[in-house]
């Protein structure tokens, strides 16, 4: 595994690339949701390349910047038993420099539900996001579920700019309790996350209706609501089609239900495809 | 030549390309600077394509979009004789969709001279050409120096994005008076032309008192207004350097000198690279 820290090294190590390019760009402390993406990257791709990279400009003013999980050691490991060719894990000034140029979220999509929570969290998260994908020559890039509007924002990204890359969303991990894994669980104490298993358990119940026929967005919500009452604060549950418009009736193979609370500090988030 | 009017088409010819490519995005109404870009790409590349697309949002409200000159046969003809492979004219629905993601100009060198008098079109003309690059998956990508500052931000977006494309930067043409050719010239009247001579007068001015020894920059700038009086408004005589940051003084091989001004109801601009 050749390990890159300069946007040169990186392209040094892809000049001995010649085949399809599997892409996994991430903020590190890496779990078992970053592995299932890796190990399906390097299943599909003849070369895996794996970004680590706390990017600050996706991060609000009081938001956790500085705290955010960094295990590189034990990421190092990791990346290297899953079979990555190079890990490029640049600093902050080999991405950026003074007075960038920056992308905008879409003006709807980009500023409800997490956009609205977190105002221009998108903006630096595209940013980063189309750097990534354009130095790393990526085929095809692996992008979790659970981060779903992320996703579908860089689907549309690479949409809207015609990029040359194919986006491969990849279903959310969970613990055996049902908890979706996540960097920032790590916060989380005991108490705390058995109080969070109440995201999933919300969702559980909104697909059960759902399978039982009850289609009505405003009835499922409130049924979730009850669930969630377990949590510190709900801070939105919601149901949209898959391009992140707004529902009144779930669309069966179309709906993403969504939902963010806090537990404790953590700010958790967690979502279901229906 | 292969006329491509929808992405797919574009695409589709694409396939058969296997080379460099060398490409031209223009917004039409082609004249002498444009074919200048066209005859250089064409001896630099296996593959040449060209682009018509007046894109709508770079201008602002109340420019000349609806007025734009269009001549579409005369067009055809000049990219036909001058060996273009694929001239790529969209309409606007293949380019955008609704609520999309947009490209900010940097926040200094993006609002001032052009910037600051036309504020966003650096926005919307970094969103088309950005758009443009990465459909065109061009090798090297020409553009004319009279347009400096879009240059710059140009190369900048290439830089910051690490897009795989070569910005290839073309020398001004000018008609044999000195002015610079420009689509928009064709609204200039008799009278006008001769009066929009002093702007490649003034720059003319600028580089003999540089030569002379004259590196400070008021002290250039005063003399440039005396010859731009001619004209009905001066709106800037700036003299940058080559990243667009302001100077005091000349650096001689890294300075760059620009006028703009009205002529009549046109708006001119022109520069000189030092």
């Amino acid at each position: 595994m050749i390990i890159a820290r300069t946007i040169e090294a990186l392209q040094k190590a892809k000049e001995a690339l010649d085949g399809s390019i599997g892409f996994v760009p991430t903020m590190g402390a890496l779990h078992h949701g970053h592995l299932s993406l890796i190990q399906q990257a390097r299943k599909e791709n003849d070369y895996l390349i794996v970004s680590i990279f706390v990017n600050p400009t996706q991060f609000l003013e009081g938001e956790d910047l500085d705290a955010y999980p960094r295990r590189e050691e034990a990421d190092r490991k990791i990346c290297e038993v899953a079979g990555v060719d190079i890990l490029f894990m640049p600093t902050i000034d080999q991405m950026y420099e003074r007075d960038e140029l920056c992308i905008g979220a879409p003006a709807i999509r980009g500023y409800i539900l997490e956009g609205e929570k977190r105002p221009g969290h998108f903006d630096g998260m595209l940013q980063v996001v189309m750097k990534l994908l354009n130095l790393s020559s990526a085929t095809r890039a692996y992008f979790g579920k659970k981060d779903a509007q992320q996703l579908a924002l860089i689907t549309q990204m690479v949409k809207n700019y015609f990029m040359d890359v194919q986006i491969i969303p990849c279903e959310i991990v969970r613990d055996d309790k049902g908890l979706a894994l996540s960097s920032r669980n790590v916060y989380l104490t005991e108490e705390e996350k058995q109080r969070a298993l109440s995201l999933s358990r919300s969702l559980k119940r909104a697909s059960k209706m759902v399978m039982a026929g009850e289609l009505d967005v405003r009835t499922i919500k409130k049924e979730m609501m009850q669930v969630l009452s377990e949590t510190d604060r709900v801070e939105y549950v919601a149901i949209v089609d898959r391009d992140f418009n707004a529902l009144e009736s779930v669309e069966i193979g179309n709906s993403i239900i969504l939902v963010a609370a806090l537990v404790g500090k953590p700010r958790l988030i967690d979502n279901i495809w229906i």
